[in-house]
């Protein structure tokens, strides 16, 4: 396996120049074909489209003719240098093709070629040779084991299938996603601005094609399916810059499930990060994170006629009280609001409604329905102008009165052209759902930017996915190495660590015999609490002795420890009152591909029980860190319940960030664990730590 | 408002006989129309259509001609009684009508009529004086506020709109509902057996419609929206009975927001129940209960294919490794699982499959894709085999193939087809997510009685809704009164109820004054608890004294007591070691639709912090008891955990049941509370109880 360490920053802020492989001039088609089950034959076809913007060679070592154009037999035929090779040879040719490809002056190679990392480790071999060839050519590949590349915006085709132009950039590492996407978005009347099939990322990586997407002018926003993160940072990084750009990135990624991780375990030779890490990096960068093609393809559709703008306080507009029931129920089980309207807003809805319409949202226009189709617009504009919503949903029959005769079909198309012009004052975000799609009226709303949806649960999947995503934060560069290294990982030394960040812990003193002991004690008071030292779980080998009251106590702790674990030395500590205040977990771990990553969960049976943790990059600020753990499931508890007071959110918040920061600094360090941290009213203060060394043989991954 | 108690038992069980509604030898339109804007005139052009199977007559009172038929001015001139009269008419004319209906012989009425309950507490009296009129006269009423009925195995048609005939019994309480769901039905091909609009519900309600349904020899599944269920506990029995007919029902429902429960107030003048109550009773009678019309539909096709069978551990097969991660993710993440296959079933893949290729579930076909489409189809049947697996779900490009020419065409119609005849042979339920569901294959598994879904979502949220469904229980007859009915609510009246039932106390003696209390306490033994009889929320009052260790403490606290609260008397009871077990909650409280319902949940801040319960109706048995609590998100807590023992299950089950039968015996009991009940690894016993009397003023709806 690659090194890790280097994988993870290798990119980081490089902004690699990707114009051979998006506007080369030249293309050569390595292993071109006449057999049309072949992808030499696929990708030939289609590059031939292209011969009027640029020379498009095909190479065939046999040099038969294909697709009715004469084949050179080798690269070495050329009379001059290429920018870009396609290379489709069977794997055991791909070696010799590159090494072809870079002597005829290639400054991108796309390796359509499977037969790699994803087979195994000897695969892997081959291709990191294959990878340090290229870039001290300084060149560039794709793949591989990838489908190809396409650009609307400079006319390049080099994959098997056409796409129409458009404004969205299509990054995949898997053909059939690829393929999905792109017909959903299709469906949607959208098109793309560059096609990207990563294939095994050897070189070219997630990170490095959105980097390229930043500033490219024909795209507007980027949609992402991916398995491996490869360099997980850079990958935040480059996805946090498009954000800023103005141009959403939405990822599809698997990993979620037990089966998932079996089955990425014999695909794409990938290394598949947990699903809350990488939760955690959308949350970072500001990614929309979709779990299916179709929510992805959803949520596009309305980020590119409405941008990314607030959505969760959502006005439902109806023309039945099924309808709307049945709305408000999916937006609000899909975690947004369809708060109670401002009496303004309902007065208003009054004057247009008859007395049995609802008007406190939803809004059911029942009894103006079949005679009123033009309640539709009034309505729509009084949700929309009200300060206290924030997106409206239309439900219901419009789109199908039409059916219903001349005169309504022409009131309904009256009503969809004056609606379409509300929704351009106002801007914010309208969804429609509707059973009549292809209607006269549903075609004008969509041609106002409002995506229909044939299913409501799919417009409130969408709201939701919208809503989630919160405000994007620029992590610091990680370092690759201390400062100041570790030399040990013991209790003693993780003690001294982390207060020297500004971590608060019981008063202590180090110890070697029952005399120190005795001593220590009477400096602190009684009770006290004793740790034997150098023990990675001391607590769970009888390691630990609490709420000692009387030196006979505390000695007899000390020489049932000495006995049966022979520590090196003891601490004597203070013994904290665990009833004034809430123990919570606080740890960070470093993940293969995205560095350090923090996780807070309330203590004890919470983090056991109800596994209620939650996730973050490392290094948090202290106001991250407490919208972490203000954001755990039983975080009322934090709040005071049942008479007790609030703890302190703000020394629990900067506690975690001093953690976080630790961890970061110190890159030796593979798992550091605070557990438990008390917070009390009056503040936090830290009653264990535990540090594992990376290569120390107790590393866990997240 | 209706008398509640007479409501929840009025239909129970009698099954009413429909014939004059579904089978009519004839039929009037009274307000039949030639205006083609108006109901008169679209019920009558469809009902026009079935002058062949039975007489059909026009009524209108200016005796126009009417879609080409001369029209009768009033009943009165039919030379003849009618079965079913079709009242259309304005709501001023409404209960003449009815007058009218009865006089000419009308053994069905159906009310399209609006204008009644559903405004208002005026128009409600007026439905209830008709409602009495024609029961008494021995007819049904269907609505009023309704669009009509439709039978296809009797052609009968008194609706606006036809309906291909089929085998689903659509029932709907919304126009919008029945239009949306029976779209999606007709769209994956099925067609129906009847449609029912339900109107106001106020004769004939959704317990009827179904009860009428059960030996429907065309009807072999029911579909129902619902939003006000009436008479609950005969909508319980009806659908129960109809599962055991081997017909599923499918319930949607409104009422699972704060929105929609305001929504509702205004509509169809229906009572919302709590939609975890709505869940407690399709749990309860093995309802299958969808959250959005395409829900009921995708499942609704499923069942008519396979019919109700286990779908839990689930087989993925994909041609690709983003389709089989992304088909594992959303299907574990629905509450399925995707487990590895047994040995076996992966020795006997590896042999079909390319050593690149997935066999651990999810198979992944890599490599024999498109060279092999065929791999498809021992794949399919050495999944289907294993015992371990319920159900496979296929998903990527299967369904596409044909696209890359005419030999892959053919290969897979020829896998299609031989997928077809194993799926006949297991007969466990096989979903199908593909990008190309108009293709050949694809309509040939879709012929096969495989459901085609074009997001994998939705093969996912399908197996979900499937799974969900627990075995039915039929549960026992509501006595409407009891036969001894309580005189007092006060603690130690409900704490001899309780007892009585077999519930366990701490051992407690009622004392007047604090020589009677020392005497009690030293029977009992210190540590005791003091209670203040005679107050609802004593705890809150200052009328619970915990942990009295001494004769002062006793008295002290007896004193304060009398100052303060003047209680009539005390009862001093054993102080239990809460630390030995586990709180939880009990509770019944009575639906004004659905009756008497349990909640058990775990006490103290998981049930207030967490809202950690669970809803049946009562009353259970022990082992349905049992389930309930260990279907809590907190029930490991039951199990022992950090060194704590196991609860004894068992004794919490027969608890909760003995107090949901005390609640149900005495139907007088509005609500009845046990918090907490101590349950330890030895048994359960109760440590207060609190019980609210109909018309207390104290009562409140779950």
């Amino acid at each position: 396996m690659l090194d890790r360490s280097s994988k993870i920053s290798s990119n980081r802020g490089v902004g690699r120049d990707l114009t051979p492989l998006f506007a080369p001039d030249s293309v050569a088609i390595l292993g071109a074909s006449s057999d049309a089950t072949k992808w030499g034959n696929w990708i030939s076809a289609q590059a031939l489209r292209m011969s009027d913007s640029r020379k498009v060679h095909l190479i065939n070592r046999n040099g038969e003719t294909i697709l009715g154009q004469p084949a050179l037999k080798s690269l070495a035929e050329l009379d001059g240098p290429v920018d870009l090779v396609v290379v489709t040879v069977p794997a055991r040719g791909f070696e010799a093709a590159i090494e072809d490809s870079l002597a005829a002056g290639a400054r991108a190679i796309i390796g359509v070629t499977a037969g790699f990392a994803e087979l195994g480790m000897d695969g892997r071999a081959v291709q990191e040779r294959i990878v340090r060839r290229v870039r001290s050519a300084g060149a560039v590949l794709l793949g591989p084991n990838c489908l190809g590349v396409l650009d609307t915006s400079t006319s390049l085709t080099l994959t098997s299938n056409p796409l129409p132009p458009g404004r969205i950039a299509l990054i995949s590492q898997s053909g059939n996603m690829a393929l999905e996407m792109s017909g959903l978005l299709k469906a949607r009347g959208h098109g793309f601005s560059r096609f990207v099939s990563l294939g095994n990322q050897a070189d070219l990586n997630a990170a490095d094609v959105i980097g390229a997407c930043v500033d490219h002018p024909d795209t507007d926003l980027i949609a992402l399916f991916c398995e491996d993160f490869v360099d997980g940072r850079s990958f935040v990084d480059a996805a946090t810059a498009a954000a800023e750009a103005g141009k959403p990135v939405l990822l599809l990624a698997v990993g979620g499930s037990e089966a998932s991780i079996r089955g990425a375990q014999s695909h794409t030779g990938s290394l598949t990060s947990g699903s809350l890490v990488v939760d955690a990096a959308c949350r970072a960068a500001g990614i929309y994170r979709a779990a299916s093609p179709r929510q992805l393809a959803d949520a596009a559709a309305t980020l590119l006629s409405f941008g990314p703008r607030a959505v969760h306080r959502v006005g439902v507009i109806a023309d039945g009280g099924g309808s709307a029931g049945m709305a408000s129920d999916v937006v609000e089980s899909a975690g947004l609001s369809v708060p109670k309207f401002a009496d303004d807003v309902s007065d208003t809805l009054r004057t247009i409604l008859p007395p049995s319409a609802g008007v406190t949202n939803p809004v059911d226009l029942i009894g103006s329905g079949e005679e009123g189709v033009a309640a539709f617009v009034p309505v729509l504009e009084a949700v929309l102008a009200s300060p206290e919503i924030d997106s409206a949903l239309i439900t219901g029959f419009f789109g199908g009165y039409e059916e219903y005769g001349e005169q309504l079909g022409r009131a309904e198309i009256e009503a969809a052209t004056s609606m379409a012009r509300i929704i351009r004052k106002y801007g914010k975000p309208v969804l429609m759902h509707t059973m009549r799609p292809n209607s006269n009226a549903s075609k004008i709303m969509e041609s106002a930017g409002v995506p229909l949806f044939l299913a409501v649960d799919d417009a409130a999947t969408t709201l939701s996915l919208l809503d989630r995503t919160s405000a994007r934060r620029r992590l610091p560069s990680l370092p690759t190495m201390s400062a100041n290294p570790i030399e040990s990982a013991d209790y003693w030394h993780a003690r001294e660590l982390l207060r020297g960040a500004g971590l608060t812990f019981p008063e202590s003193r180090l110890v070697q015999d029952a005399a120190e002991a005795k001593k220590a004690a009477a400096a602190i008071g009684y009770p006290v609490v004793l740790k034997a030292m150098g023990l990675l779980h001391k607590s769970d080998l009888g390691g630990v002795a609490l709420g000692l009251s009387t030196d006979g106590e505390l000695t007899q702790a000390l020489s049932r420890m000495t006995d049966s674990l022979s520590p090196p030395s003891f601490s004597v500590e203070a013994m904290a009152d665990l009833r004034e205040g809430i123990e919570i977990i606080v740890g960070v771990q470093r993940d293969p591909r995205f560095g350090p990553v923090a996780m807070v969960g309330l203590g004890g049976i919470y983090t056991e029980v109800l596994a209620d943790v939650a996730f973050a990059l490392a290094p948090l600020d202290a106001d991250s860190a407490r919208n972490l753990l203000e954001g755990l499931r039983a975080s009322a508890l934090l709040r005071g319940v049942r008479g007790k007071p609030a703890v302190d959110l703000n020394a629990a918040g900067a506690a975690i960030a001093a953690i976080t920061q630790v961890a970061v600094l110190q890159p030796e360090i593979n798992e550091l664990e605070v557990n438990p941290l008390l917070v009390t009213p009056k503040g936090a203060i830290a009653l264990d730590a535990r540090i594992v060394l990376r290569g120390s043989g107790n590393e866990s991954d997240c």
